[in-house]
């Protein structure tokens, strides 16, 4: 099993943005969308062995975890909008069940109100990765089974949610020498694993 | 310079597609667009040695190419309908002009049409790469200055293109064992060749 969980800072907590503003009106629900594909998707299959959770911190009620099962996931194509769209669909049942455990609201999607720590605290049986310019090449390091990779969004982590972090054993690791947008770190991430069968 | 030649079998040559479809309406338009993110934009800049050839084949009137280029580009945002807007308003500008040579409409975006031969040809002194799943690693490989890749879209170059490419220099490269959309193989290319300065 490969994991991600993606710190969405803006990213709304309500289903009332606009599909045809996902960057503005949605709190750059572009990019949470994008993590998504590349998350999951591969040219001519889905990745049945990968999950990610979009950690979603923006107005008017945060926090909101919307967590994506590749194994169950039905009918979500892998384009933007879509994908954008089904986010939509399952934050309108917010508030209609008890939010503080995982509720699958339509095939492969989750919902619950948990926080980026409660993510953390949740998987801290299994080896953390987080992207960082000054990490490990990940080209040179061992990877455990089960990696759970932690990413933030265009503006990163939040200072008291790194120091946060740092009680957990956290792998810092980079993609090379440049830095990247989530989705593509998470493209390069998924090649690294899949040339070692991870 | 780093260039990418996108292969699009059915991306609309007119207009008229709509940008709450591009999937449908704009003949997998999402996914061209995708691919010129992945081509121009890291997290905090714009690859300004890179360019993108989205050469267009589909209905009404193939074909036309539009090429971007990250040292001109101006007001695009890496986001899928945003850089889809700026294809529908190049678009807008055919037969306003003689297309059998580039013009630049927007600010770093240019129109002909081109067909993908002709891209073929005029690029000719350049070292071509293709993605090809048994293609050898571009881990191991040496890698020209200035190289060109090629790429299919979902379907993938139609025989008598692939047959035409053969009187050329085309390496035939792979990513590892999988297979992935063309917006993540040309974030894996440029991750390489970030890799190794080229």
């Amino acid at each position: 099993m490969r994991e991600f969980i993606l710190y969405s800072r803006k990213g709304l907590t309500s289903p009332s943005f606009n599909l045809d503003d996902l960057p503005g009106s949605g709190g750059r629900m572009d990019l949470a969308a994008r993590c998504v594909i590349s998350a999951l998707w591969m040219s001519r299959q889905m990745r049945r062995d990968s999950r990610i959770y979009l950690n979603l911190n923006g107005p008017p009620d945060p926090p909101v975890t919307l967590f994506f099962d590749g194994d169950g996931l039905r009918k979500v194509s892998p384009d933007g909008r879509n994908v954008a769209t089904w986010i939509q669909k399952v934050l309108k049942k917010r508030y209609t069940f008890d939010e503080s455990e995982w509720k699958e609201v339509k095939n492969g999607i989750f919902l619950s109100n948990k926080s980026f720590r409660d993510l953390i605290k949740d998987n801290e049986d299994k080896q953390f990765y987080v992207l960082h310019e000054e990490g490990e090449d990940i080209r040179g390091i061992k990877i455990a089974d089960n990696p759970v990779f932690v990413l933030g969004d265009h503006i990163g982590l939040p200072k008291i949610e790194k120091k946060f972090t740092k009680r957990f054993d956290m792998k810092k690791i980079s993609l090379g020498s440049e830095s990247y947008f989530s989705s593509q770190s998470i493209t390069l991430v998924q090649n690294e694993l899949d040339r070692r069968k991870i």
